[in-house]
């Protein structure tokens, strides 16, 4: 991203997604509540008396080389595809000792030892994700990402899911809510 | 840092840090103003009414090799020393094109060839020195980075902000602002 995008995830009684679960992964969870609003740039005023609102920055990348980027940038599919109609959010916290890291002792762990752009490069093209970050907000959470995906891409969606978990990267992660939505 | 910390820089009539000059290098400048506030925390209710105010987040460590980390920290002082009654405030703002490269293209740049690290280790102990990231933060600028340093050790700091300026990475500088102070 050469410009900033700031987003807030909105979740109460009514929104364009509807919550079907949320859950706890590790570390305390959300308010349940039924739906949820995704509000681009901040010229938009938010929901009143949201269940709970969520904030992060769509912002450049932070770990990925050049030719990881332009193998990603060749299979990624954008968001709001007709046929993705089903969505999930998923908040993480990484733990002190992980941002007490230096760049290249995380990039270690993050590529080399866990593949997480290897992984998430197996879902493309059917599931399409969205990074907000959120550390330097002062938010709860370090991360947003949100994915989108058509019914037929839930089990590569999952698939996905299941072997981040199991990485040594996620070794580093104190909090994480699982938040799965349809439109 | 393990934790971030939310900085504000606030203009005014009044404040702790006098300002002597502030002068624009590349792009637009502030409006003058004769005192800076700095305000820790959330927790603090910002000035009435002032001049300008900046706002960053003290945060993890982005382009720095374990190395690097252990050799910096080896040599650099805390803030607020008692003989430390200069300061600079130097917010910048690089370009869509620096923004657009990849972490490996912009670490090559950083350090590999501009050795903005190196030129910053010539100058400690004598200088100290807070970064403040506000990119994500919607701000005006990318980065805040606040000196503080004796009278005696001025020289120094304006040979290490000569030689960074002379660099490659300035080449995608859009936005520079020079603000010196005493207190």
């Amino acid at each position: 991203m050469t410009t900033t995008l700031h987003v807030s995830f909105v979740a109460g009684a009514a929104g364009e997604w509807s919550i079907n679960r949320l859950s706890p992964v590790i570390g305390d969870s959300l308010n349940p509540a039924a739906a949820l609003s995704i509000i681009e740039g901040h010229s938009h005023p938010l929901p009143d008396a949201p269940t709970w609102a969520l904030h992060g920055t769509v912002s450049n990348i932070r770990y990925t080389t050049r030719i990881e980027a332009e193998a990603l940038a060749a299979r990624q599919q954008p968001l709001k595809r007709p046929e993705a109609v089903c969505a999930a959010l998923i908040p993480i916290r990484k733990s002190p000792s992980w941002w007490a890291l230096t760049q290249d002792e995380r990039r270690s762990i993050f590529e080399e030892q866990s593949q997480h752009i290897g992984i998430g490069m197996a879902a493309l093209p059917g599931v399409s994700r969205r990074l907000h970050h959120c550390r330097d907000l002062g938010e709860p959470f370090d991360f947003l990402t949100w994915f989108e995906y058509a019914p037929e891409h839930s089990d590569a969606f999952e698939r996905m899911v299941d072997q981040l978990r199991a990485t040594p990267e996620w070794h580093y992660i104190d909090r994480e809510v699982d938040i799965r939505l349809t439109r």
